[in-house]
């Protein structure tokens, strides 16, 4: 157990994992159940996660993402996607608010309204959401991972369409990241990346 | 102070905030100093903030975002953004790593090369990436700031184009979301919206 400020610290990319470690489904289970509580448009929960731990299947991403070799030794490496379509889902989710009477008829029809409106026919920013809503998560997700005493690193280096058909995706969920999961090997540990000054990114107004 | 597991779940998108509430700019400063140790391809730290709290700038942003009301009571709305030319500043980036010896000059010019050939020319990586890594960046800010008593939303409703005039921004710059941030209206704080059993978004291979 730390502050959040020693988490936020402590969570760094990692880049050689442990090999032949193990990560428990009920393990992941329960960060996932955390990680939901991410925000995301309209509450539209737009990202999916697919983990791969089976051996095969894991090389078969490791080659799609150019073979790199931290993918091999991670306990597993974890397709983070966003769902286009996630819109189509609007009825599903607001449902139960409406039937537990926390939402009015009126304010259900609009709400569904609304979000058709905002994504059904705008394929850029059907793509923009899918990559921003999953990225939302995905952070939250690799700070809970780091909590639960687990090592991540973010990769966008792999060729979306060679994931796609690993996992057989259908089109309307966009590769996202990958994220590998394991145990830093905490004898490799390099210095963190250099960060710039809050005054070269954050302007005050 | 409380577990992150707590924290995680008291982090809710506020919908109405109490007005007239300061927040001051060595509190934003500190959080921002946290926030930039989130991750970002390559370490290119893509992430650029423009925090306003001047009222007419806000009404500005307001009325690019369609009028919503929880930016004028906020205490502060952020634009988050992603620079598409993040790539371009890899050198900097990179550059005291190799005066440090921590990197050899192959390796330094290699990754260089490396950064160079994954996004110039590519403008829609560029911007895919601008949306990530903002996106990662602005997750990692929304549980900072609830860690220090602050409650923001992330909102997409805005006209991209608006928020640019509004702020003079160059073209490289994406505005990728907007944060409210203030103290939230503890009497008007809704249910949970609904989220997805684990099995409806995570699949284990």
């Amino acid at each position: 157990m730390s502050t959040f400020s020693e988490l936020v610290q402590a969570r760094r990319s990692a880049n050689n994992f442990v090999e032949g470690i193990k990560i428990p489904q009920s393990e992941l289970e329960e960060m996932f159940s955390l990680a939901r509580l991410a925000p995301s448009a309209y509450n539209l929960q737009h990202t999916h996660y697919k983990v791969v731990s089976d051996e095969d299947l894991k090389e078969k991403i490791r080659e799609a993402a150019y073979g790199q070799y931290k993918i091999h030794t991670a306990s597993a490496v974890i397709v983070v996607l966003g769902d286009k379509n996630a819109y189509l889902q609007a009825s599903e989710i607001y449902s139960g608010l409406k039937m537990l009477g926390a939402m009015s008829e009126d304010a259900f029809d609009q709400t569904i309204a609304d979000i058709h409106n905002a994504y059904a026919g705008k394929d850029a920013f059907q793509h923009d959401e899918a990559i921003r809503n999953a990225s939302l998560s995905a952070m939250q997700f690799m700070l809970i991972a780091k909590d639960k005493g687990w090592d991540t690193c973010p990769m966008i280096g792999f060729d979306a369409q060679a994931v796609k058909a690993a996992l057989n995706l259908s089109d309307n969920m966009v590769p996202v990241m990958l994220i590998t999961i394991g145990k830093d090997n905490k004898h490799k540990i390099r210095p963190r990346g250099y960060r710039k000054p809050v005054n070269e990114f954050v302007e005050f107004f």
